[in-house]
């Protein structure tokens, strides 16, 4: 027992370039809807998060909530119409989608931080008016092939970032935790893609890390595990775009990673969620877990 | 129109003395859920409030939401039971409850505050464990007679306000508009009284004011309406209440403000929210509006 | 008798989104000799700049004292001479001169201010080295019609401002109340246009607005009222000087407002003194009052 | 001329203990009228307040002005009548005085220190609301015996003393030199005894020290030059105006140390103005000069 | 090897509680002259307080340095004269004692802590006065069994810390190093018990923890290695030494702990130096290690 | 006796204009260590840099320590080997090295300034890893005349100054007392000219003067007395080592004087230690004493 203590003891000591690397970098983490699913891997998403702002790093959760907004359009009866794979948001659609965002999601996960002891605010793209957003259109090839604006109603696509409540929060020790949901020039909600809001959160925040926690290992380069990529250049993923290596559902979570690298995070990192302490084996280990894409 | 220009400005002048009085002083304003469902009216308060904010006071609100949630209970079919006149609440109807007062409300007024030119930031309870509480007891008497204890699930009583987070907001010119959702001490979330919210949030604060918007235009000392009482101490109402001259839905109104005021909020009012500018015209003429309770 | 106190409350809200524009904004008010001499509109004027203090404006006031030195100076016998309209100023009557503007004007703005509630705080340009400046020449035509330099005695061009105690001072919440009187290099008092340290202390402290209190209702462009302009560029200025649309005494008041353009303020105001609360006129109406001269 | 310099580097180094004993201590200069007649004198008064400031002390000047008060009174024909030895000031008398005090000596000392390289900013006890006061009535025995209260018109007592602005004033390196002159409960102009100042405002600045400038060398105890007394108790002070030891002019002069002494002020200091730097003498000797006051 | 890394997770989270526990607390670590002979265990030492420092603990060292100094003193050929186990130090020692510990001792571990990335300051208690003192008698029975006074020479006693400059440092993010050594009244070193140093260091700086490192492994109430206690309070400990329990060198030791209590640190703790990464058990395990002694 | 005081007092108003003018100004002071043999002096020194802390510079003090090292290498039995005047400096020799500077001379420094009533504290290059450096190589002519390196051990060359921590001292009015000992790459020990120590300290500092008190009256340009130069340019400086005017000993000073400048130093003074108060006299007189060298 003795020598077992000792051995954490190293573990500790193991951590110290890595604390001393990351001290006052901000890291966005995207806590996908999907990976909030399994409370126990939740739960230890968010303590590998108290112990990063604990260690001296300024961790900003942004979170998404797909599977738990269908439950409660279902719920309520409302059905969606999809246009080139986003969801056509009506002001109906709209209000559902901000309460289980904002008051169910966003609230739970503060509150599971608090009891944790760490110190978690919720906040929305509304508050602070911290994402400033505009109402979105989709480009789609009518019938006779003529390309046509379609509107999507309350879909967003974001015009700025005012980042100083951010900078207020986390500089009195607080863990901010943030609802995709935009505000419109009017005052109205939009609903803005997670990935999109945590890529521009981190260019505004100079983020030094972004981590996308999803339910892939991280990107492939072929059909075998060993095709796993490591590390791949913007320029990289382009090319695996092009010859389809890249395909599916996996090309918007690439081009997430893309348009956060132009905002300027330094670092983005497509992470697998559904692996124990996935957030701190990525910050704390010398190879990372996953796919680190870059400038 | 030359002399209404200078009317006007005689107005504003008329308004210095209550400026320099109330300067940095916090004023609290419970806006109920009913006077919420006048959006016309609504504005007229966040106006108010947003005045008061750029001459130097710091207003906080809290609000309510009661018309908004029944609505919302009644959509997904969920009936509720009530003892003692408060809302049995199982998780259920709790999630319902939050959504609709932190996910919609809240961020509603968030908005509004926001596209007239204020910094409001939306809050609960359990942002930065603001409000603590514990499951609330109501005692019943039996059929034989016997009081007994029951159980209200999750309605929650007021054990504790960690206020530093508002000191942090209103220092940076944000308005905090606050959801009265309490956090347990496993983090669950707990039903709350706004108005019971409100007067707590006043005294951990020491809040000058807390002004109670309602839909009454303050308390009645008898029929008329030449009985409304201006002003009367605790002590006063407390007779009142003896004396069945204070009754009915009244009672618990009053008990709010009797519990502000030994909180340590040092003026309450209870006033007119149907009137426009009510805010405005309690805190700058000199007779005020409604009825002031006292210690 | 309520209504009338709901149009009150609607004036204060108009008045928002001007303290909103102006918040943290320098404003300069001149205060002429003149508009000096009517104690009622003297104190209504000192009103409107509590207030925009109040709501978060900067004012710093330069006041004149031209009718209170020709008393004083025909008090204790002494006359002048003038060239080109510029009193030739020695140091007997520049004795008279401090005494008036220093001791007996700026004090008595000074207590003004603060027995109704603000808090002022008399200087000179000598305080603290705040207006540095040297003796200045007139060119006049002698008889055989050449151009001479004719001394003034202690008339002064300003050189240099020091604006950081005005910074700390409006910083710590006071208004500060300047008399024209400058430093010169051995220490001597030099006598500077009001108009002229106006508008130098503008521009060294970023001002956004400079309000010339006169007696005359702004700039007019023909001989009946209408013609009374409400904007006017530097250039149509000097075209109007040119054609002599301008002219007269107002020539050495336009050419102070182009100076201070020069010197970086962003608006110069020529409103009526005469006009009860003039200031808060032309600070809190769209329209404004008088006429705006910009770059 | 080489050891000429070693011994002036010795000098200096000697001042190190008294550098180090006053450092950040405030000190009151009280500067009376007739010190400041010989502009020589004047000069090094200045000179060696300004070196007080520049190695850390924090010198605050009060000054008086009778002798060029009497001149200007006489300049314009006003003559003035005595009580008990006070002038009874009535409104043409005070505008001399404000205009003298604080338009003429009070600008005057503050271009001479910033002329030597100082920073100092002129006020007057009006100017923040510094000294507030209340008019003064004098006891006077009338024809038959009894006592009776006379009204000397503008002469003020000091009823409070708000030091902030001092305070904000010295710690950005400013040398505040300050006129005797209150406000009174109507904003009135009040003529406040200099010396009476001097200590008020000690008191309430906790000065260490309060210097009395005179044209005596200190307190005699008897006759000859070697019966001055170095340092006296409040005590003994008072035994030696009972013993007639302290007589005529000297007794308000003691009287106003005494007050001081119950104001706050740790030691009071008679010192001869006449003298070459007797403010250094006094500061930077062991011995000190004059006569030291304590309670 | 993938799940020894979430293993080195979790090992990481274990950590939490004890960080949260401990942020912002200051640690006085008393690092013995012994402990410092092994190289590997010293810099797994510095490791440990490196990392407590990053996590938001304050730790302050002191360190003895009891062989190098014997070695340097045989090395130089002075022989010592012990008292009382105290030994006596004439000024060539007391010159040897400050060369090691200041000069090669606090030097050596000052770059040891640096080089792995920690920031670290070396000081005695002579800069800034930090540990003033006086010489210490011992009370001796001579011969005849009368007790005398033996003069040391130069072994100090602390009269006072003057810990400011301590905070300065700590608030910037170094780490202190301190060496014995103190500072009398005539400016003499004066050689200080590092025990001590720590105790009153910890004392004027508000400890919750003093950490001895020693070569035993705590306090043993018996013979047998089941014996070592866990906790003792200081009536336990006076109690053992009474009862011959705590005996021979063990006893200046705990009299060590004991005076650090009374001089206000709130645990004292005796662990073994030799095992590695001792001061990391203490700190981030339930149970501790080695003895602690509390009030 | 009393014009003697006020002698003195003129002395001390003679010094205000240089206090003003190198107010807040950085000054590096090389104190060799052959000006430090002399107790009398040493203290005379010292005095003269409290007294500039006390009046508003910032001294810093860079110390040598030749002779005493020479002493403690004899007495250990050590023998030096010197390579082009370098002592090359094995592991034994620094430790000596490092003992005598850190150890023994600059806390002696610093409780013979606290002694005084400064606040000193003592540094050397490892703390804060405030002077970083590599080893040195030297070059020498072998016998068959080709260069070749030759190690010199550790003999460390300047890489890089961490000012941050001299910084935070001088702020909380310490004077710090730095040892010319480096830190290397692997945290060891190395020995570095201290002149140079004071040329690099002064540039990262942005000093105003570097003040090298050593054993020559300053740069003499000829034979006698009278070619003493007062100011040099750099320029100057190289054109007298071309010319064999400055040679000897004098060309290793004035090639640190040469490299002080580009490193931004803006003035170099070599001036005779031995000359009591000589640190005074350069400062605080117009002429100053030794040679000035300057860009």
């Amino acid at each position: 027992m003795l020598s077992l203590a000792t051995e954490k003891a190293e573990v500790l000591i193991e951590a110290l370039p890595y604390i001393q690397k990351f001290a006052g970098k901000t890291v966005i983490i995207k806590f996908g809807g999907h990976a909030m699913v399994n409370k126990e891997l939740e739960k230890m998403v968010l303590q590998d998060i108290i112990l990063m702002k604990l260690v001296g790093m300024n961790p900003v959760i942004v979170h998404g909530g797909g599977p738990s907004i269908n439950t409660w359009l279902k719920k309520v009866g409302i059905e969606s119409n999809f246009v080139n794979g986003l969801r056509v948001t009506d002001e109906e659609t709209m209000e559902i989608v901000e309460m289980v965002l904002c008051g169910k999601l966003n609230k739970s996960l503060v509150s599971s931080i608090n009891e944790m002891g760490g110190k978690a605010i919720g906040l929305c793209g509304k508050d602070g008016s911290l994402i400033e957003a505009e109402p979105k259109k989709a480009l789609v090839k009518s019938k006779n092939g003529v390309e046509e604006e379609v509107d999507l109603g309350l879909v967003g696509e974001i015009t700025k970032v005012n980042p100083s409540l951010i900078h207020t929060l986390t500089n009195e020790g607080y863990i901010p935790v943030i609802s995709p949901v935009g505000i419109g020039s009017k005052g109205e909600s939009l609903n803005i893609n997670a990935d999109h809001a945590a890529g521009a959160l981190g260019g505004s925040l100079g983020a030094h890390k972004l981590v996308l926690l999803t339910d892939v290992e991280g990107i492939y380069l072929g059909e075998d595990k060993d095709s796993l990529a490591s590390k791949l250049s913007a320029q990289e993923v382009n090319k695996c775009i092009e010859r389809g290596v890249i395909n599916g559902g996996m090309i918007p979570k690439v081009e997430s990673c893309l348009k956060a690298l132009q905002w300027g995070v330094k670092h983005v990192h497509i992470i697998d969620g559904r692996r124990p302490h996935s957030v701190l084996l990525e910050i704390f280990t010398d190879e990372g877990i996953g796919t680190m894409v870059v400038k």
